[in-house]
């Protein structure tokens, strides 16, 4: 992790938060008792930011310096709200296309989708504030710096964002192999938003039951199990095709 | 990497090479002057094996035990030839596709490939006896296991595969920027090989003067460069669509 997202002690902590500073996770000291302490929390759960609670050696090995029980991630890039990448997309001449990541938690495909992403001309990739993988050092190293160069919006939850995106006039298309449809079979020359699921267990039941559409990818083989940045970039390439042509 | 790929010491290894075991890598210790040594090193030039020449340090942090100056690293996969597996694939109902990997260095990005080749139905992965990715641990896991339900060739040169694939009848198509065809511009219907470079340089340049086609995805961002497994996914997708409709 690079050092520079690193910021520890209260105070600093404290300003970090009143600074509107995009905050990734907190590292907060098991059993601290301290009023300021809580104070922080009380703001960190407001704005729904991650909270650890872990031992004081974890901090200790965080950050050398004196941390006062609390280490906060700064993310090295700052967030778009929802609202404000769609109203700009849609007034823009270019059909929108929207990546959703529900709970990716692996930060090298994490930094590959994104690479991805950009490379395709996503409008902007959606993610939700808990669960998914951090923006970290190695987010930025696999995302080939791409990171920086398109629009990222963290939600509360998923399926609300996709209510939202419904609500805009875009479809919702989720990867899922529960489905007899594949890509090809999708029209995606419309206003679209892609939803990848998680490495483990894909998209989330809920959000499979809120979607448009459902799409597979065609797979010949016996493992049947691509890698999410592969599988996304798939996708990503099909939509660029019926754009194209 | 697993302990189970390791061999060491001069006999073991020398058996090694009797039993046909697949060697995928040979390191030696630099200045070693045995001549039971110099006798594996003739045998293992014979069959173009890699060997690195390394400081006695390198030999004891890979193996504890006595290794008496040389560690072989046995490929935990078994090889087939270029000619069986090209028979083989045109005695096949199926349309042949193969997957040239030009110099792919990175263990992940290798298994990640793998795994895609063996999901889209490929029929073989041919690699270079030098240059590319070992067939280590990480390779197997990031395959997914893919690596041992697809056929492997190692040749010694790519430029002499290609000449193979071309006078089999097999279209050969290069993934490189430097065109102006993109993907959606080649026919796969046909019997294809598909090229791919290394992550920093690409296809190299004596491998794209000889190649029949060559094919780009379209980049409509700013940072213009995709991970080399995404890109392979990609183009091995198209070749799926196109044969599908």
């Amino acid at each position: 992790m690079n050092k520079e997202t690193l910021v520890f002690g209260i105070y600093p902590v404290a300003e970090a938060i009143k600074a509107k500073n995009t905050i990734d996770k907190v590292y907060l000291q098991k059993g601290a008792s301290n009023p300021k302490l809580e104070h922080i929390v009380k703001d960190l759960e407001d704005t729904n930011t991650t909270i650890n609670y872990v031992p004081i050696e974890k901090l200790d090995k965080l950050c050398r310096s004196n941390h006062q029980g609390i280490v906060a991630i700064i993310s090295p890039i700052s967030f778009v709200s929802l609202e404000d990448i769609v109203e700009s997309a849609l007034s823009n001449d270019k059909t929108p296309l929207f990546l959703v990541l529900d709970q990716i938690s692996d930060v090298r495909n994490f930094g590959a989708i994104l690479r991805t992403a950009e490379c395709t001309g996503v409008s902007a990739v959606i993610i939700q504030k808990k669960g998914g993988a951090p923006i970290s050092g190695d987010t930025v190293k696999t995302s080939a710096g791409a990171i920086f160069n398109i629009p990222i919006c963290k939600v509360d939850h998923i399926k609300d964002a996709i209510y939202y995106l419904q609500a805009s006039g875009i479809k919702t298309v989720a990867a899922t192999e529960k489905t007899e449809q594949t890509i090809y079979d999708i029209n995606f020359k419309q206003s679209t938003a892609i939803i990848m699921g998680s490495e483990g267990t894909g998209v989330s039941k809920s959000v499979l039951n809120i979607v448009d559409d459902k799409a597979s990818l065609p797979l010949l083989g016996k493992i049947n199990s691509l890698n999410v940045s592969v599988a996304c970039g798939a996708f990503l390439y099909e939509v660029i095709r019926q754009r194209l042509i």
